[in-house]
Order: structure tokens, then sequence, then C-alpha cells
């Protein structure tokens, strides 16, 4: 494979992807914040940095995996940061799910030194990270992203969306429809069984028709297990409702659903479940107070 | 086959199913408002009924497809209703979405005659209903409900949700999940064109992720095609929602994403919009004023 590539973050989506690039054949070099799955992915193959810098300096394609906009942005230009270690040419793939108004700050910032940036969060969640059948929503010029197809092809399926920033907005869309969806699932299986049903059975009646979706498969099954310590944690479904809501603001587009559900998730938080599962809801919605 | 069916009702949902059991070799007799379907049907072999009672005089197993409580109610005990025609051992299928109190009380004041009674809701829509993949969902006595498995079985696929009513609470569960999902759907589809995306391409990137449902794939084509003469009456969903928020209310549990889309439908009933498609909710949710 003609380029080289570097993963920065090596978490519960990062690793796997990394994993699959190992696999690929590519050449990667990976860093992370803890050195467990660093020295993981050293033992199957992949080249151990200690700084982001380290990375890019060893990278044609960087790409960055990372929780949220102030960890981005400390990794591309913090100290011994990607910026740190930029040849003129790299190219950075930004798939972390972060602000598509700090993504475009950062493209321009990072075009100034002659690095390309295309914004790609993605998802399918831990399991189609590591059967690599994400979706790869892309935002970027056409050129850099065609660039980046070999290395995509390894982990999903790419939707170009725009420009700069373009992916991340839609990443953001994608989260409300999620969130707005698994509050329904929520208050659907939970009156249910307030009025008698079996929650098991009454979400096997929906799957089999038009209430079906992936969140009542996924979430629903959790909801009705009570399993709440799976899957991506709340605190990361807040954070992009934060994005979700900035964005809505200077759009001025109101969104009352996901206004609604950030109510319930902020009183998560302060409930101290942010650790939790986002099939936690039906618990909150449980314990909502009579009308 | 040994049962003699009948089918009142002959809608958008009731014809294509009174349809499956006659190509099934069903002897069915069918009578509906219209004299149009019964015309249609008779032609490809149904035996029409001029009332409900010389339904009930012809049929072993007696399906009801109707609007809503009040035409159950009407048809099952009015004039040259049902119980008018009704023989000891006549057993009633409700297939409407209905209230599930009234479904309880019917299928008591029909024990009184010897009628069994049993509630079979179904979710798939007349694409299902063509199709004969709808799912059922069934309450009543288990003994009852297999008597009538053998015509269920050229309708879709069958879930016994427990006593009579349990299919129609199941049924408002179902209707709650859609159109929460609805509203999450119109919300991520007109943030992101507001955003400056192709709200087609963002609906392709949505259905390949957690995102994906079957509202986003229906309803979302029509709201990006801005086809709102399609599928199912928005005043059928406001009923279904009535029913929803009646149970709610009597359960003391709140569901508060569902109520929100009821002031949602009521401004979409208000303006007149009862006709069309429930993806019509875009174009409400396009005009919500500012923040």
């Amino acid at each position: 494979m003609g380029e080289r590539l570097g993963v920065i973050g090596l978490g519960i989506m990062g690793k796997p992807m990394a994993r699959n690039l190992l696999n690929a054949g590519f050449d990667v070099t990976v860093h992370s914040r803890g050195r467990g799955p660093v020295e993981e992915l050293a033992a199957e193959g992949a080249t151990p940095a200690v700084s982001p810098a380290e990375v890019a300096r060893a990278s044609d394609v960087l790409i960055t995996m990372l929780p949220d906009t102030p960890d981005v942005e400390v990794v591309v230009d913090g100290p011994e940061g990607v910026l740190a270690g930029a040849r003129p040419g790299l190219l950075v793939v930004d798939m972390s799910t972060i602000s598509a108004a700090a993504t475009r700050r950062m493209a321009e910032t990072l075009a100034g030194r002659d690095v390309h940036m295309v914004d790609a969060p993605v998802t399918g969640g831990p399991a189609g990270a590591e059967a690599a059948t994400l979706t790869i929503m892309v935002g970027g010029d056409p050129a850099v992203v065609k660039r980046v197809d070999p290395v995509f092809v390894c982990l999903g399926k790419v939707v170009h969306m725009g420009g700069n920033g373009a992916g991340q907005t839609a990443k953001a869309c994608n989260q409300l429809a999620i969130l707005v969806t698994a509050q329904g699932v929520a208050e659907a299986l939970t009156l249910g069984r307030r009025c008698g049903l079996n929650p098991a059975t009454l979400r096997q009646a929906l799957l089999g028709g038009l209430a079906a979706s992936r969140v009542l498969d996924l979430f629903g099954a959790r909801m009705v297990a009570r399993e709440f310590n799976a899957g991506i944690e709340t605190r990361l479904y807040h954070k992009d409702l934060h994005t979700v809501l900035d964005m809505a603001r200077e759009a001025r587009q109101p969104v009352p659903a996901a206004s609604l559900v950030m109510r319930h998730i902020d009183t998560l938080m302060n409930e101290q479940a942010g650790g939790k599962d986002l099939s936690i809801l039906i618990e909150l919605v449980e314990n909502l107070s009579d009308l």
C-alpha cells in the first residue's frame, strides 16, 4: 500500500478501526492516551508513537478518533501535536464526532500549513467498527476525499455530504434521529409495561412493522434486559446533543423533540448516569412524575 | 376451508386483506360503507352483504377493519349490526386500531351473547396488507386465538400479547413509537437542510447506521420527495395518538415526546392537513417559529 497511515485515539471505536487497517495490509503508526491499546496493536504489527507529532512525522494520512472537539483541537494544534510534526501534503482525517463549526476552523488552520483535512464521522457503533460496516459521513474537497477512499473501504461505506464540516453536520442529524427514536422506544416500552404487556413481547411485535428501527432492536433489547452497561456511553450522546442544539440555534431551526431529550439526558448526567448505556433512558421515563 | 369468513370494512387495509383471504380459498362475505370495493371483491368471488347483520348470519369468523372506536361499536351493536345477526359461537376479530378499554367492554358485551372476541390490530401499512406481511398484535383467550390462526396466517405474522385489549394496547405503543420516530426524522432532515445538506443524501447516510428505521425509509422518502398524498392519513394517526394519551393518563405514565407530537398533529389537523400523509410533519417542523 502506498500511503502510510497514522491513527490517534484507540478507544472503543478507534482500536477496532486501526486493527482493520492493519489487517488490510497498511503500515499503521498508532498513538493513544492509554498505553494498553497501543501495546495491544503494536503486538499485532502497528508502530507505536509517543505523541501526535511523532505519528504525523510517520504518516501520509492521519486518522483521529477522539471523544470531543477540544480533544481533537489539542491533538492537532497542542504541544507535540499533529502540526508540530506535519509535513506539507499531510492529510488529516478526523473521524471523531465533533462540532462542524470547529471542524471548518481547523480545516482552515491546517490549509494555512498546506495540510489537508477531511471530516469523516461514522455511524454503526462498536459492532460496525469491528465488522467494518460503518457508514462514514464525509465532508471535504472531492479530490482529497478520493485520496482517502482506499482507507475508507477497509472501514465501511462512504457517503460524501459536501465540503469541510458537512460530514459533522450529517453526523449531528444522525445523532438527533437516534436520540429522539430512543425516547420514543423508551416511552412505548414503558407505557406498554404499565398497561400490563411484557416488554420483550412488545419489542418483538414492534420490530415486525413500521415501528421497526435499529434503535428498537439494539437499545430496545438492552432496555428490556435492563442491561445498562454496554455500548456508547450516555455522556457521549450528551456531548453530541449539545452540538445538535448549538447547530439548531445558529440555523434558527427549532428542534423541539431533540430539546426535550436534552432535558432528560441532562437529568441522567446530574444523576451520575453518564457512564451508562443510552438505554438507561427507560429508567428516566419510568421515573417521570405523574402528569 | 371449514370456517366461513366475513369482512366488514373494505378500506385501504381491509380490501387487500379480504382479497388475500379470498385468494387463500376461504368463503368470504363482505360489507363496507362504499359500494365500490364491495362490488370489486364480489367480482373476485366474495359474497356481498347489505349489512353487518347479514355478514354475521353468513359467517363463523367475522373480521372488522374500521377507522375508529365508534365505527366498531356501531357495526357491532348498532341497528342491523353484528349482534342482530350473530348466532352463539360466532367469533368477532376486530383488526381495527381502537381503544383497548372500549375493546374490553365490547368483548364483555359479546361474551354475554355467547359471541367470542379477539382484538387483532396490525402494523405494516397498506403495503403489508397487500403482501400479507402484516404483524398482527393479538389480544384474547388463547383457545379462541388458536381458532383464528388459519386466517391470520394468510395475512401476516401473529404476536399474542395477552387477554382482550392487549393487542390494542400493543398497537397504541406501536403508534407512539412510529410518531415519535417520525418527529425525530422530520427534525433531522430539516436541520440538515437548513445547514446546507442535501436531504436525500442525508437520508441515505442515516439509513446506513444506528438511525436506520422503517420510518426514515418510508416516511423519510416522502419527506424528501415532498410527496404528502400517499399512505395512511394523518387524521388516523391523530386518533391513535388520542388513544395513546388516554392510556397514558389512565396508567399515570407521562409520555412527553408523544405529547409533543400531539401538539404538532393537532396543529396539522387545524390546518386542514388531516387528509395528508404523516410525512407532512416535516412542513410543520420547517415552519416552527424561531426559538
